[in-house]
C-alpha cells in the first residue's frame, strides 16, 4: 500500500472503508473532511489460516499512519471483537487518538489494552448511549439500537456535506432483554429532515424471515431449564450478556446456581456487574469449584467456547478432559450461538463428542436455541424506508451480501447509481449530489501471529503452506573452500515428507542423487569448464527425485558449508 | 491395529462396520460367517486435512488382509466416492474377490481401477437391480431405492441367523427422474416375514420435512432457464445423472445447447449415455470449445466443481481463469448441491467471485435449487414401520445422527436395547436372540496423500502441522571427528518462522545463542568433564529462544558433521 493516493478534494467527505466490506469481520472505516479523521470501529477478523500460524487479520493502517496527526477520534459502536479488536494494534502501529465508547465497551476495550500493555497508551472517552460526541467538522449522535450485546448504536453523523447514518450492527427487536427497543422515530425524523447517506448493516440479507426476539429465547430455556433433571450446560458467545441475564434470572427463579467456565465469560461477567447488568447474578452465581455442593439438577454452567476452540473450557468438557467438571447421561448442553463459517465442522465433532459422553445435545440443526442479533431482509427494507437515504453503501457483509443489500436498497427507492457496493480499500468522496469512488487502496489486510502481533507476510505464509502440505529436505555438503572440493557428505534430512517406514531408503536414495551431482560438478573441477550451480543443481535434482518416487516436490535445502 | 481379535463364534453373524458409523464417509460394512466375508461397500472420506498433504482417509483394512481367503465378495450399494472410492487401495492392500454392482456403478468402479492401474486385477460381476447374488451363507437381493445417483440399492440379505436388510444410501421420492419409485410393497412384505436386522441411512434424521422430489428441479430449473437472459452455468455433483438428465431435457425443449466443464462430469456423462441414460443429450450436447457459435441465452454448460475445489472448472470460472468460459454481466450461475461440511467458507468466496464477475448467482440460503438424496425423519420412520426389524443399527452418520436415529427407532417400536449404537471398529456378533458387542479395533482410519496412495502416518501428520503453523530452522555444525572440536559454523537457516523484515537479525541472535552453547561444550572439552549432549542442548536453547523473541517454538534441527 505504497502508492500515492489520490488527494483529498475540498468540500469533500472522504469515505474509506479499510475493513468490513467484503467480509463479516474487521470493521473499519475512515470519515475524512479537511483536516480531520474520524475512525468509525476497529475490529479484527478471526482468521481461517491458523493452520499456518495466522490467529487473525486486521486492517492495514498505513493510510492512518500517513495521516495521524488528522486522527480526531476513534468512536465504537459496540464492542464485539470485529469493532474493538484491532484497537491494540491501531495503537502499536503509531495511531494516537482518543477512543470514544458506551460504558461497558470501554470496560472491554479497557481490558484490551491492558493484555497489550498498553493500558495508559490512550484515551477512552465513556459516552452515555444518547450522547452527541462534537468534532469540528463531524457531529455525532449515539443512538441506541438492538444488538446481540448491549450498548450497541448507530451513528447520526452530521458532517459538512449533509447527515450520514451509520446503522452499526443491528436488528429491531421488539423485546430486548437490555436496552429500548429501537427507537424508530429517532430514524423517520431523519429521513424526514434528509438524509445523505445511509450505511447499513448486510449480514442477514439473505434471510427472509424477521428476526427473533431474544424474549423468545426466554421462554425457550424456560420450558428447556425446567425440564431439565441434571446439569445444564450453556454455551454462548462470552459477550451475549443479555442472553447471560436471561439465564441468571431463569437460576434465580428457579432456584438454581450458576457457574461460569472460561476466562472470557468470567471477565465479561465482571465488566457486565461492572456496568450495571446481571443484577440477579449475586443471587446464584458460584465457583466452578464449589459445584459439587449441589445436586445435579440444581447447576446450571455457562461457559464460553461455542465455536469448538481447542482448548475452550466447553471443548474441554466435551472430550472429558476439563478439570473441574464432566457430562453425562442425565445432563443437558445447549449450544446457544451461531455457527461461524468454517467452524461447522470442529462444531459438529464437538456435538459428536458430547453425545458420546452420554448428555443431551442441543444445537442449531435440531432445536431453535439461539436467536441472530442482524437484521434480515424485512428490517433492513424497513431502515431503508424510514431513512430514505439519498445515497447507500452496504456495510458489514461479503461481496453477496451487499449486492443482494444494494438490490433491496434499490427496491426501497434508492436511486439505481446512487445503491453503491463498494469494497474494503475504496477510496470515495461525497457531496450534497454525488458519491464517487475516487481511488482504491490494494491489500487492506495484515495478517497477525499470536497476541504479540507479529505481521506475517504473504511469502512466509506460502512458505508454512509448502512445508505443512510437503515437508521438507535438507541437504549438506562441507567444501575445501580452497579446492572447491567436497570434504564431506552429502547428509540428509527430512521432516514431514513420508511414512517413516519409507523415510529410510528414499533418504538413501536421495543422497545417491546428490553424490551424482556432486561427481559432475567435481569432473567439471578439473576439467577448468564453467561449474555447475551446486546448490541450485541439487535443489532441482532432489526435487525431481523426490517428485517421480513420492509424487510431489517438498521444499528443498540444500547447503554448501565452505571449510 | 495389532491385537488378536476374538475368534468368531459358531452359528453366528460377525458384523463389523471398518467406516461410516461416526462419520458420513468411507462406508465399509463386514458381514462374516463361518468361512465366508461379504464385504459392503468400499469407500472413502474426502479428508479435511488438505492442507497437510492428506487427501482422503480410507477404512483399515487390516481385519479384512488377515482373512483374505474368506473374502467371497464386495457388493457395492451405488457409485458414490463414499461407497466406491477405497477399491483401489483395497485391491492394492491385497484383497482379491469379485466386485458386485449395477451397470452404471460397474463402469465407475472400472474407472478409478483404470486410474490406479488395476484394470485386470479383479473380476467385476455387473448385476441388474432386482437380481439375487448367491453367496454359500449370503443370498442377496438387490432392491432399487431412491437416491441422488442411478441404480441405488439396499441389499436384503438372508443370512443363516435371518434375514438383514441394509437400505444403503436412499429417500423416498413419488416422483424420482431415473429408476422407480422406492418399492415400498418389498420392504413391507419382509417386515411382515419378519426382519432380524434393520441398518438404516441416518444422513437426514436431523431432517423434519419429507425430502423433496427431484421433479420440484425440473419445475424449478424449467422457470429459471425459460428467464435466463444470459449464459447459464449450473454445477452440481458429477455423479447427479438424474438431475444432468433433466437439464438435458430443458435444452432440448428450450432450444439450447449444453456443453460440459470438467473431466469429472466429462467421464461421467459418457458412462451414463453408455449405461442407457441421457437419451436427450445427443440432441444438444456441443463442445465447450463451440460455446462461442452459439449465442449467449442459448447456452448451458454443466460444471463440476460444486464444492470449490482448487483448480475445478466451476472454481476457475469464478476467479476468471478458465481458458475456454467466463461469465459476466447477464449470466446465471446455478450452485445445485448441498454444502459439503468444512467447504462452506470456500464456497462462500466462490460464490462472492461471480457476483464480482457481475453474474447472478443462486445458491442454497437464497433459492432452493437443490433436493438431497437422503431420507429424513418421517422417512426413516416410514422404512422403519414397513420392515418393523428385530434389531436395529444405524449407519450413514456423524455420532450424534446415530443416537437421534436410534432413538427414532425406539419410538417406531424397536425395544430400546435392541436400536444399538455401534462406531467403526466394533465387532458385533448376531444371532437369531442377540446382539452383542463381542470386541472392538481401534484406529479403523488410514490417511491417503495423493492418489498415488501412500499412507501418511500419525507422526507425519504431527511434523506437517508443527512445519506449517511455526517453520522450521536448522542449525549447523561441522565438528572435528577426533579431536572433538568445533571447525565451522554455526550456519542457522530458517523457513516459514518470521516475515522476513525480522528474519536476518533473529538469525544473527540465534547464532549467538549456538556460540554460546559450543562455548561452553569447548570449555568442558579441554576439562575432561562428562560432556554436554551438543545437538539436544542446541536444539532445547533455540527453542527456548525463539519462544522468547517471537512467542513460539518451530521445528528446530541441530545438525552436527563430524569431518
Amino acid at each position: 500500500m505504497n502508492k500515492e493516493i489520490k488527494k483529498l478534494s475540498k468540500d469533500k467527505l472522504r469515505i474509506l472503508p479499510l475493513g468490513g466490506l467484503g467480509e463479516i469481520g474487521m470493521n473499519a472505516l475512515v470519515l475524512e473532511y479537511d483536516e480531520e479523521i474520524i475512525l468509525v470501529d476497529c475490529g479484527l477478523l478471526f482468521s481461517d489460516l491458523e493452520y499456518f500460524g495466522v490467529e487473525f487479520i486486521i486492517p492495514d493502517f498505513t493510510y492512518l499512519i500517513e495521516r495521524k496527526d488528522k486522527i480526531k477520534g476513534i468512536v465504537i459502536t459496540h464492542g464485539h471483537e470485529d469493532h474493538i479488536g484491532a484497537i491494540p494494534f491501531a495503537l502499536k502501529a503509531g495511531i494516537h487518538a482518543p477512543i470514544y465508547a458506551s460504558p461497558f465497551t470501554s470496560l472491554l476495550i479497557q481490558e484490551r489494552l491492558r493484555d497489550h500493555g498498553l493500558a495508559d497508551r490512550t484515551e477512552i472517552k465513556t459516552f452515555q448511549v444518547g450522547d452527541l460526541i462534537k468534532f469540528k467538522h463531524f457531529k455525532i449522535k449515539t443512538v441506541s439500537v438492538n444488538h446481540s450485546i448491549v450498548e450497541s448504536v448507530a451513528l447520526f453523523i452530521d458532517t459538512p456535506v449533509g447527515k450520514v447514518v451509520h446503522t452499526g450492527d443491528f436488528k429491531v427487536d421488539p423485546t430486548p432483554f437490555y436496552g429500548k427497543q429501537l427507537e424508530k422515530k429517532i430514524f423517520e425524523e431523519a429521513g424526514k429532515n434528509g438524509v445523505l447517506l445511509l450505511l447499513s448493516d448486510s449480514t442477514n440479507v439473505e434471510r427472509e424471515q424477521h428476526s427473533i426476539s431474544e424474549s423468545y429465547i426466554y421462554k425457550k430455556f424456560s420450558e428447556l431449564f425446567d425440564d431439565a433433571k441434571g446439569l445444564i450446560l450453556v454455551s454462548m458467545f462470552a459477550s451475549n450478556i443479555g442472553r447471560m441475564g436471561q439465564v441468571f434470572d431463569l437460576a434465580k427463579k428457579l432456584k438454581k446456581k450458576v457457574a461460569v467456565a472460561g476466562r472470557s465469560m468470567d471477565q465479561n461477567i465482571k465488566h457486565a456487574i461492572e456496568a450495571g447488568y446481571l443484577k440477579t447474578a449475586s443471587k446464584s452465581l458460584i465457583a466452578l469449584d464449589d459445584l459439587n455442593s449441589y445436586n445435579r439438577d440444581k447447576m446450571i454452567v455457562l461457559s464460553s467456547g461455542s465455536q469448538a476452540e481447542i482448548g475452550s473450557a466447553l471443548f474441554r468438557i466435551g472430550i472429558g478432559e476439563h478439570r473441574q467438571l464432566s457430562v453425562g447421561e442425565g445432563d443437558l448442553v445447549i449450544l446457544s450461538s451461531r455457527y461461524i463459517p468454517g467452524n461447522e465442522k470442529a462444531i459438529g465433532r464437538m456435538i459428536n463428542s458430547f453425545f458420546k459422553q452420554g448428555a443431551e445435545v442441543l444445537y442449531e440443526a435440531i432445536e431453535d436455541i439461539h436467536v441472530s442479533g442482524h437484521a434480515t431482509a424485512p428490517e433492513l427494507k424497513q431502515m431503508l424506508k424510514w431513512v430514505r437515504p439519498k445515497f447507500f453503501i452496504p456495510v458489514h457483509g461479503e461481496y453477496r451480501h451487499l449486492v443482494h443489500h444494494a438490490r433491496l436498497a434499490q427496491s426501497c427507492g434508492v436511486d439505481s447509481q446512487n445503491a453503491f457496493i463498494a469494497i474494503n480499500g475504496d477510496v470515495l468522496e461525497l457531496t450534497e449530489n454525488s458519491l464517487e469512488k475516487v481511488d482504491h487502496l490494494e491489500d487492506t489486510r495484515v495478517l497477525i501471529e499470536g497476541r504479540a502481533g507479529n505481521d506475517i507476510s504473504r511469502l512466509v505464509l506460502k512458505d508454512r503452506r509448502q512445508l505443512g502440505e510437503k515437508g521438507v529436505v535438507f541437504s549438506l555438503l562441507v567444501r575445501n573452500q580452497k579446492s572447491q572440493e567436497i570434504l564431506s557428505g552429502p547428509e540428509i534430512i527430512s521432516r514431514g515428507l513420508v511414512h517413516e517406514n519409507q523415510e529410510g531408503w528414499l533418504v538413501e536414495e536421495a543422497k545417491k542423487q546428490v553424490i551424482r551431482v556432486v561427481k559432475e560438478y567435481e569432473s567439471q573441477l578439473h576439467q577448468n569448464v564453467q561449474l555447475i550451480d551446486l546448490q541450485e543443481t541439487i535443489r532441482l535434482e532432489l526435487r525431481r527425485f523426490f517428485n517421480k518416487n513420492i509424487g510431489k516436490k517438498p521444499i528443498v535445502l540444500p547447503i554448501i558449508l565452505d571449510l
